[in-house]
């Protein structure tokens, strides 16, 4: 199986899967490919929260701003999955998700001079995706030239700041729902289920369920992602918390 | 075959996919993950109009307002078919077409806690869904409990008020042309292609092709589904008769 | 396989799978269905740009502000592949480019009164589709009766009007980055590259790469068509420049 990951919106994936049907009888699943435009921390986040449900696959996937500079492309390979895309640490914190602890190996894909300046997605990671899975995710060292960890960019979600009494953190992304996803761990919350704390200074119903509020009420969750969420019941939690990517979020038990 | 449904847009529905794909072979294709998100009415409507078409599967629909509450999961068997959902109605008007006067039969789907309380598509409803597949219909009856017809809740789209002149009816949805689909049904308008049906007051061609009006004119129409449809030839007639979803709809002959 | 292009957003196209998988075993991928709104001339140059990277497959393309109308639905076999679609000119430059010279045959598919008078995607075309792919592409000419060439409706991008100094071209679509596709080809920038062209009298750097400009900087470039393209590196060419589909695009050396 290949997927497919990026930020092309339509149609352009489409070119990228007639060039892997053309090359590979592999199953393609579509990710995503509306992750927010040449965000690369944000498509770093949603692919850990996507791709390690997968069984062991090829994942190519394609936020590259820098296309047609000489950025390289890599295949990364992690646990029995194999990861395919520009090094630029979209694929580091899936990496290291999927490899488990276990360590994981970044080479460089080297290809001739491609169609395009300006649409690798199609002329270099797609073909790769459909050669790396044909061949198999072991084959990938034989077909392309070690990186080592030190020289491929690394990308880090930031940390928060814990205390006693809450913590400072991070907007990481929005969801389509507006939910606000923060870098913040669940665990913060431990044993405040069914009473509030201050996010930025008011108090905020902690709930299981974003049914457990009115609609239209806010609340704070530990969302799929196992960290602190900010939602609004059928609304915008982004409107609501006035909070966007980046933002700093500050809650108070 | 597994189909997905969803309000969910994007990535979630790729943590689905993953899911299914780990543990079954079938299979998968999406149906639409952008219906309105939370409502159950309008995804409803649309289960009706695309469900039907496809051969015996497994449809997995989660529009699911009530996530994490102790709202139950279900699995209805229908014809050949299986829906599996939250029971807050979404299946109930196409589990009744789906059927097509054989009865269905809804059972409770029961889970182990869920990894999260604000993702059972992932953690209950795809994981079902996959099983339901892999065990066969029919052997929905073991996987779970039944479900009393009268203890799993109802949905029924609202019915017109029919006069010998035409007819009152309600917006069901708009669609991503913005034609407005009521429930009024298309019979209402035997005899009068051709001519004008009045709108809320104002006269509008009744005619049986978009193109049969100049572009940017509206029309009423009977649409794909069988019901009125209020429309504009290349435009949007949810903007020109300034009707949305829920709105009333006066046809006077 | 068959591959599926529309208009119709969602949750249409679902209708047409579950036709499909009805009829056929077929592979579906979706290429896109998402283009502009019955904008037959954009989607036309989204089938060049994507479709010919398919292998051998029937191409169903729905696109069809006519549906309704007595316009013509067409099968055309053009080299190894297949397009299914309306008579509006949507599959005369695909058809030509899988040609490859060789000429290509348009047939017109006669069917008997479909379901509805609005949904032709669903009731005529996916399936046409079907019936042309498990027939296989060479049964074509026996399930329908050929179209003179100069009988079905042709649709051709407009030309450029080349100078020794540059080139007077018109905008053919804009995609989802914002970025601005034109009908100049891309060797008017032959020479160009690391210099600076006017484009409509301001002079803005010619370059193979957008992330060679600073973020938020014009560039003018060779997109993945060969064809100029404006842009902004991280940011939506279209607003920067003024310029939306249709517009005149002055370029002078």
């Amino acid at each position: 199986m290949i997927t497919l990951s990026s930020d092309f919106g339509s149609p352009y994936p489409a070119a990228m899967k007639g060039v892997i049907c053309r090359e590979s009888d592999a199953r393609i699943e579509d990710v995503a490919h509306d992750f927010p435009r040449q965000d690369v921390r944000a498509a770093a986040f949603w692919l850990t929260q996507t791709l390690p449900h997968f069984p062991p696959a090829v994942h190519c996937v394609v936020v590259d701003p820098g296309v047609g500079t000489d950025r390289a492309a890599l295949v990364v390979r992690a646990g029995d999955h194999a990861l395919v895309g520009p090094d630029n640490g979209v694929l580091a914190p899936v990496a290291r998700q999927l490899a488990d602890g276990d360590g994981f190996e970044a080479f460089e894909w080297i290809y001739d001079d491609p169609a395009s300046t300006t649409f690798h997605g199609r002329d270099v990671f797609a073909p790769a995706a459909a050669t790396v899975h044909d061949a198999g995710v072991d084959s990938v060292e034989g077909l392309s030239q070690t990186v080592p960890a030190d020289e491929w960019v690394d990308l880090r979600f930031p940390d928060p700041t814990l205390r006693a009494d809450g913590a400072t953190g991070e907007v990481l992304v929005v969801d389509g729902f507006g939910n606000v996803i923060t870098n913040v761990p669940g665990e913060t919350l431990d044993g405040a289920f069914g009473e509030t704390v201050a996010v930025g200074g008011e108090r905020v119903p902690v709930r299981r369920a974003y049914a457990a509020v009115d609609p239209g009420d806010r609340l704070v969750t530990v969302g799929s992602h196992g960290n602190v969420e900010l939602a609004v019941n059928q609304g915008r939690g982004d409107e609501a918390f006035g909070l966007e990517t980046g933002a700093t979020v500050e809650l108070t038990r």
